[in-house]
């Protein structure tokens, strides 16, 4: 089973590197003195990275099998079944540029990326408040539209003179983005703009006052989920009361460590400690010890003189929980049964280090 | 009484609609070639969309009655007659344009929008801050453009000759819109207009913590007194105390869903519970079991494996509290009568998909 | 000693008048055309100006008598300073527009402005993180300039020839303002550039994240403060615990109310209640009852039906505390020696609106 | 030792002189009319600079002793090797303009700035959210590019004819720069653009909501680190449990305070009181009172009237925790042996201003 997920996350980089040079190859592609001096190499590696899509496109609905139905219907289908369709369409469209539909494989990013879901939830969290936002935003544009309309239609009639033309404005300014390829002129103008200068800061201040809300709250739902699955799974924890390992779910970090890496090293200052939920470390004491799966260690280090006595390395990919210092502080005040465990765990430690 | 929403919810949408119809014919109109080319179907829009807005502004007025002067003198009232009036008053001043009124029309969408009101209080709660970024604004604005006039005054005397002039560079490049049409070309005049850029994004960042902060609190607030209306109407939270209640009102979420809406499906991965405050829904089990205001439903995949095992359905438009996982947990770990109550439903209900 | 509040009042108001008639009169001399079509109203009003300035200064000197010295050395009394002797300085030191040293006096809205300390404060607050953006903003500017310069330096030789000519186009970039008077024309410098500009979203995030931390520490901070002072003066919270009167002015807010002003209006919704710190307000039931310091209302809609059933208006100048209903259920839900004796003083005045 | 720390307090100083100094004639030197008018002082400045940068980089492989390698291979060994060989590499390779190298010296700034640590900790907590803005930044980048490009490709050739040129426009209009060097032309062009300024501001909003959420939770967790250590040697709070301990933590900040600083000063308002963790401070009454490590003082403002009742100057530098009046109070409210000692501390001190 660990060879099928290595297996699957080469597959996801390979794809990844797919998508890189797909890409790459459609922008230059797009260049005609480009194209004509690279004579076919564009076209060939077009040509394989869209074999390459469809063949993971074929992998994916065999794998589904019964499923494979739903699987087409869902986001992550869609926009596959997109990635391989969207070109050979163009083709037979006849379109000018037919490589040019291969810029819809970017949209494999979206299934891709886990925390885009995360800031999707944000947006449908606060959706009511930025439709507010967003009726303040049209209200300013369309009234400084017309406003502009009448004051500067007659000077400038070829930006200003009709009110769309105005909104192409109002939009530029709205936003601080400011071409300047469309200025007023009349001084009533400039006090328009710059009226709208400034409710672009206010709408831009209100939007980012509204995502910043929902995405503390998200960020702070998402943490304590994946914790309070972790937390189960580390039978030092059994002894805790539900609110205990509600505010310890609260106060952990996940970390996937790779094989072979250094999670403290000898000598130098710690702040924090660590529980092994699966996978294993070897702490560099003589003879060398292995914790695993329900472990810790890293206590010594806060609970002592705050510098790590020990180097700690994975010894195989491990998924640890980190504490902080300030919530092990923390969680030691509130909850004296674990603080004892802790440092009965630290003392028994001691000799490892001390032997050497 | 369902009768009379449902025709109040779709006179809210016809006048949504024909603000939008209204608004494109209002751009169009303004367009010299476009006005030729369509001949009288434009004008003939207009005075539809001016037609309905005042068929539903005497609506409002014989409906409220004895009222109607207090309803004229509101908010919503003055905003229906200058929508109503606008453009019959430009047309007896014969403006040149006397439809650009029509814009005014946009301002509709104030009343229509509840969430415009949420920021309004956040603006109105932290206008004193506010009041300061505006202040710190001013400053800036008038002694760089006073620099500026000093500076670059005599080299480019159109633009920067003037201190009005000057406010306009300044007012453009503090708001970091940056036309570029009035630029300084002295050194010094350069190092201004660097501080001038760097001071606009310190206002910029302190308006928008200002708005942050307020926009935090009010949400918080918002949030609390929805639900805790809500969980008064439902029977199964009587048995909590007043602080359990406060708790539980800060945890839950609205969520008024229509008819047909699937709430959880079998099989997902399910991270929240939900309460029934008014409508029904219909769980999908053999024989199918509805569950009306007062009951609870999706408890199952928080107590057990997390997989939903069973799809459920508003049968009716339905407004249900959303418990989310993280909360659940905290309010089961603090409320232990709450979580009795829970499980033992749950065991209660396991009987019917097992028995499917 | 009311009447020398009012006329303090009064007095700050002329001065900020005064201010914007200087500069308004300030902004307009700077304009030849004007100065000449305007004669000698303009000298007029720009000397009446100074010469009310340089009177309050005069005052203020007088009113502090023996601290008249440490009064010019604070701020306030250096910026009044400031604002009267600059005009004459520069009509001394023969400047070409003497009155554009009148642009100092906008420096006058720092000491009338309160809120501009609590802005203050954030930053010393924060100046620790401020300075580690500040240092990340000057890093990219040098460094993305000596590329720009080693990039485009021979192809655009007037704007990127020198190193201070390529950080002019820096810090327009970093900060988004994006004049568009210097523009990267080689394929290598747009990629330098899109960087610059990322990393300016990123120096700007960061710096709106430190404001807006900061400002919600400072803004708790500020209303606590100023709660506490009134709670004390409030003889019916004289029952609560040290901890229950920390509580209650975390959410208590004040508001300064004029005379005559309607604080609540029979009939409409009710969502907070009201202490009256000093100052008066009337109930208007039959007869009507007036309630002075230390009394409270409102409390009937947050406990019955949410309506409230008599209007209450300010007989003269109040300050009163707002609790609203959010808080008001958790402080009667925490604290039950306040939740009766709120709920007796209801039932007691449920007579006098029955009555009526 | 504290010789020692002024020393190398000073040679930081200097070192931040030198760079200061170096930069400016790197900048200077880039402008071939200057460089002529100067002759050889630019050059014996920057070779100075050098010197000096050579000579330091020495002095603490020196002190690094044995650990010369380690010390290297750090940030700080990295960057400061880089700075002293970048110029002499350049040198070599016969560049053009070699001095330009020395614009890699404002790197030093990185190791010499502690709070860009803690930003750079932020950046690394966020970096799954992050990476999913990052993610809809470049599908935004791209399906705009695409679009534009089919859509002015034809009309504006130069510009949007490539792929790479309409993303060139794309990024500058997505970070709302907008140099308006390239401006769409179409009205389809147009709408495209005002969605891609809209997702600006959105993008931006996410980033600054992210960096906001990850900058408060950063900020507490370092507040709490550094006054915990400190607290820890204040023997007053030795009464204090474990959660106060934490309590308290939360609640001080630390003040690194001069020699000679005034801390409170007599008739001033006070909002805060202190407790000296090293350094002395001596109080203004008759005879000077003067308090070591582990006193307190300003403690008569909080319980009072508010007002100071004697200056506090510090006699020599001096770290201070400052408890603010508002954690203050609640510290008072939940930790009665606290209040009491700090009551009793107070009344004994009365005397002193008494007396005088």
């Amino acid at each position: 089973m660990r060879g099928a997920r290595i297996r699957g996350r080469l597959a996801a980089r390979g794809l990844l590197l797919n998508l890189a040079v797909g890409l790459v190859a459609v922008g230059l592609n797009s260049d005609p003195p480009v194209r004509q001096a690279t004579g076919p190499l564009l076209p060939i590696v077009l040509w394989c990275c869209l074999a390459i899509f469809a063949f993971d496109w074929m992998r994916h609905v065999r794998r589904a099998g019964a499923h494979a139905g739903a699987w087409l219907r869902s986001l992550s289908g869609l926009i596959e079944t997109l990635s391989v369709v969207a070109v050979p369409i163009a083709f037979l469209l006849g379109a000018a540029e037919p490589w040019l539909a291969g810029t819809l494989w970017v949209l494999r990013l979206i299934p891709a990326s886990p925390s885009l879901g995360q800031l999707g939830r944000v947006l449908s969290t606060e959706r009511r408040a930025l439709s507010g936002v967003g009726t303040l935003f049209v209200i300013v544009l369309v009234l400084s539209a017309a406003m502009m309309h009448a004051i500067e239609g007659s000077g400038q009639p070829t930006v200003f003179g009709t009110l769309p033309g105005a909104l192409w404005w109002s939009v530029v300014t709205l936003t601080t983005t400011g071409y300047g390829d469309v200025v007023p002129h009349a001084g009533l103008g400039k006090l328009v703009a710059a009226w709208v200068m400034m409710s672009g800061l206010c709408v831009f201040g209100l939007l980012t006052g509204i995502l910043a809300t929902g995405f503390a709250a998200e960020s702070r739902r998402q943490d304590f989920l994946r914790s309070w699955e972790l937390v189960r799974h580390v039978p030092f924890f059994a002894s805790l009361s539900q609110s205990g390992i509600a505010d310890l779910a609260r106060s952990l970090r996940r970390w996937d460590a790779a094989e072979n890496v250094v999670v403290v090293r000898r000598g130098r200052r710690g702040d924090s400690m660590y529980f092994v939920v699966s996978g294993e470390v070897e702490v560099e004491v003589d003879p060398p010890v292995r914790i695993g799966p329900g472990g810790f260690f890293g206590e010594m280090a806060l609970l002592g003189e705050g510098v790590r006595t020990a180097t700690v390395t994975t010894t195989r990919p491990s998924t640890l929980l980190v504490l902080d210092i300030a919530d092990f502080r923390t969680m030691m005040a509130l909850h004296p049964e674990l603080a004892s465990a802790v440092e009965s765990a630290a003392r028994q430690r001691a000799a490892w280090t001390e032997a050497k």
